[in-house]
């Protein structure tokens, strides 16, 4: 993950162009993702796919025709969406164009100006203090013109149709955690997941920010009610504490999966309740589709001050954190594929398990008694009204020991 | 509000008699309330219209023909509906007649024997120290005999025939806090409402406690379920904080309108739950009524070392205290009146409201962030079974940004 | 109640054979049960009768033919259940059969072997260390043949058909809290109630552990649905708080009575959710069956050091613990007997109660107020949907002021 992140790092994306296409292509290298091209001007529920836009080059150069800020340096530089520009100005129309961030002098603030046609710059606000009273030569050669909004998708056949969506936006430039961390991670769980059998099937999207879960919304209207589970993933590589932001729902079947996992981590972790900001689940937890989809971060957008800033770059993602992220949004699409409500076969009375050789089966086990416990748990309430996730959570116990319990029964006919 | 204090302190004050009728006459001159008469034996529920009292003079006079106990120095001086009495005995008969406030020397308490003929004295205990062992003279200049219970009754229409009950009672004779604060208030809000539009239609009472309510609800039996909210107001002068009793439904309306209001002022306040014991929210919540009626009180009745006794005078009530406790209804009324269901007309993902101008709209605000988190709460939840209650309580944002929130996207067309 | 558990002590029990047919009889001198046996190799549920136990004598005896182990010292030196043995072997060998508590040397534990034949002796650890590296004679003089399974049963008919039940362990030999105690209990609470009129019918079963439930409930499959609440008593004797484990329901009526009846004990207790291990609570809450039975004992199971070790003898059990908890049980009883659904024959309004003496009944009594005030609860919630223990719940007072106040009202017609 670390090293696709590092590939990604880059490249210059934004809600539509080039940059996009070239990160789903370098996605697509790795997992079988589609590539979808939806034109501009497609109206899309309230919204209407915006133009695209390439920018190739952008600079200040100051009378001594010395670049003082560049693109090729950082393309935070640019005002993401910038209109083109040519021209030249005093320092003082400029800074009306400029943006810092005065508490981080060394730092480039990440900007956009999206559903609004202006332009700017961003830099380093030791570097504005350094530039002279003088008249600058001002260029962002860009274009905004008629062209595709680029999306990636990935659909991945399980056993049922309904589907567990994992969706993570890919319109941010040379930022690393806020998004490159959450486009890795849907990318190597998706090579994950198509490797193996499923129960449920899995939609993947990589896609812009709003515009692009409105546009695959209003193109997939009929489809959106297979959507059973879901997940957006952002910002899941810095070193924080992983943090869970609740479904509209609240206690969805994907809200205390994520839960159960998380609290038997062992770790630190965060729960927030969900509110109508943050990411994609905005679109998705709208009241017109009201979908069962949480977001798993670590440290929430906003709340480190790395964010939307150059500082989010290689060195504030980790391995670890990555890989602690990875493996956490697995154990919660394992215990989704596993999370069935059984029936106990011989519910008056607790079966002689001893008989069947039940309890000596984890006789060597340091947790013999916890999994004794777990086969009467799931003996006692396997009364068709609670799946395993109402068992471990009635009980206390991890859902790793229900379900292990749940097996050894099922293979005596003790379950259905 | 202090005014009226002042102007109704020294009149004596019962459950029935002249002093309740100026009393409502001078509440008249403020507010176009009614004043109803019940004429004495009618049958009330279960019980009857008492007989109506007056006093003329009351006083007990020692060996030297002075008056040691004098009803024109304080009307709190006769225990409330004593029969009349005319006679002489010595002190230790005049005892069990006499009542005081050994922990409290220096006040003088209030009594009263309804619905058990009877007579008595209240003093300050210093007073009855001083008493010598002599034969005193004792009178009771009273009467009582077939007249009329009077209570003051005031219905504002609004656009819908749904009413809010404001109820306070009239029946004690000089105790400022206990209850001339809760006339007070309750005259300058009918003012108020009467001045101007109005959604609900608001009826106040201004009764005697208890036999006040049962007459009222049994002479208007049909009447009584049209009140949706309903509000008892007592004890609002005193320089403690608000405390709000809920209703006995516990949750509904009123009750969270009401701590809505309390959760977001910024002030120390105290909720406490249903309890058949207080004021006539008891009668409005006997189950065969169970009316959505609480109690807005500051320190509640009996919490108070001057509750009932001749220190809840002119100075324990303050005018700051009751402009607080008028503006705290006022903000709960106006909850009420606003709090509708919208629905949001484009309830797919959200709706664009930068190019509604919807984003600008709080430009120069200090809490533009707050107002925009506003709107997408009340979109996100607009969803025909969400009322701007449960929104403001939902988001934990105070009800006036989401008041201001939904009229906002109403005026858009994005709400209806 | 302690001069039964001295009297029963001795007695060698286990979960079939004459020691639990003795122990039955002795209980059977006290209390009019009746005495129930159902043959070995019965079907019952998923188990079956198993053989009848009975043991004469058992040994160890070293190479000069001392008894170092002997079955006469303490029935717990012989593992429960064990099959007959008669060999000798030496030390290395025996040790298998051998078991100990090192942490507590000169206490000897308590084990059995149900369900697999196997045979073994229990031994103080400090005795261990001192056999030599001898060969040793092994005696378990005991058969294991077709015979019964042996418990005691009563009904005592209330009014109605519908049935508390009320079960105890029978199956431990020389432990007095586990469970002495509890038949104890279990047989001065029959007889107490055997001499009175009661509402409802109540059921008592002295039964091996498991086995026994399983059996009286495999005999009974078309009785179960008359009972109504239920409570296992075990452990009932030791100096510890009480603890009351809830049933399967979490807030059955039992539960709820208990809880209620501890809140207002004044003393410490605990409060434990419903768990699918314990005593035979888990058999009458296995999903087919879902009674509300919960259990009261005080330290419970497991978590005291003398458990199931000959330190849980007759200095362990105390005559006061057990007076207490009897006196708990018999509250509790108390509670589901008059708990009861009245209805408010006077709901608009409150009835004046004082034309009716009601307010000086309680004249005289030191808890007047509280007493008023439950009138006014009873009178409040008694809507037809409301029980005593719902009132007594909801008004945080004591069930023996609520129903007293409801016998007051009823005794005036405003409730039936």
């Amino acid at each position: 993950m670390y090293q696709l992140i590092a590939e990604l790092y880059p490249i210059c994306r934004s809600i539509t162009g080039p940059g996009v296409r070239e990160t789903l292509r370098r996605v697509q290298a790795r997992a079988p993702i589609a590539i979808r091209e939806v034109p501009t001007g497609t109206p899309v529920l309230d919204w209407t796919v915006p133009k695209e836009w390439t920018v190739r080059d952008a600079y200040i150069k100051d009378a001594r025709g010395e670049r003082v800020v560049d693109f090729r340096q950082s393309n935070l530089h640019v005002v993401s969406y910038s209109v083109p520009v040519r021209t030249r100005m005093s320092l003082g129309k400029l800074r009306e164009h400029l943006f810092t961030i005065p508490e981080r002098p060394d730092w480039i603030p990440y900007r956009t100006s999206y559903y609004q046609e202006n332009w700017g710059f961003c830099l380093a606000h030791r570097r504005l203090l350094e530039l002279g009273d003088d008249e600058y030569e001002v260029v962002i050669d860009a274009s905004l013109e008629d062209g595709h909004l680029t999306f990636g998708e990935l659909l991945i056949e399980g056993a049922q149709p309904e589907e567990v969506l994992i969706s993570t936006h890919v319109c941010h430039p040379s930022l690393c955690n806020d998004n490159l961390s959450g486009i890795a991670l849907a990318t190597f769980l998706a090579r994950a997941l198509a490797a193996r059998r499923l129960r449920y099937s899995y939609r993947f999207l990589f896609i812009p920010g709003t515009i692009g879960s409105i546009t695959w919304l209003a193109l997939n209207e009929e489809r959106v009610s297979r959507i059973k589970h879901g997940l957006v993933l952002a910002c899941v590589g810095d070193p924080g504490p992983l943090t869970y932001k609740r479904s509209r729902r609240h206690s969805a079947e994907i809200d205390r999966a994520a839960l159960a996992v998380l609290g038997h981590s062992g770790r630190e972790f965060t729960v927030l309740d969900f509110t109508p900001y943050g990411y994609d689940e905005r679109q998705y937890g709208s009241p017109g589709f009201n979908l069962p989809v949480g977001c798993l971060s670590r440290t929430p957008h906003g709340s480190f001050p790395e964010y939307h800033t150059s500082a989010d770059d290689l060195e504030f993602v980790r391995p670890a954190a990555l890989a602690d992220s990875l493996a956490t949004v697995s154990e919660i699409v394992e215990l989704l594929e596993s999370n069935k409500i059984w029936v106990n076969q011989n519910p008056k009375g607790e079966p002689q398990l001893g008989r069947r050789g039940l309890y000596t089966q984890w006789g060597g086990r340091p947790d013999r008694a916890r999994r004794e416990l777990a086969m009467l748990w799931v003996l006692n309430l396997s009364d068709g009204s609670h799946s395993l996730l109402d068992i471990a959570e009635r009980s206390g116990l991890e859902f790793g020991l229900i379900k292990d319990a749940a097996d050894a029964l099922a293979g005596q006919g003790l379950l259905r």
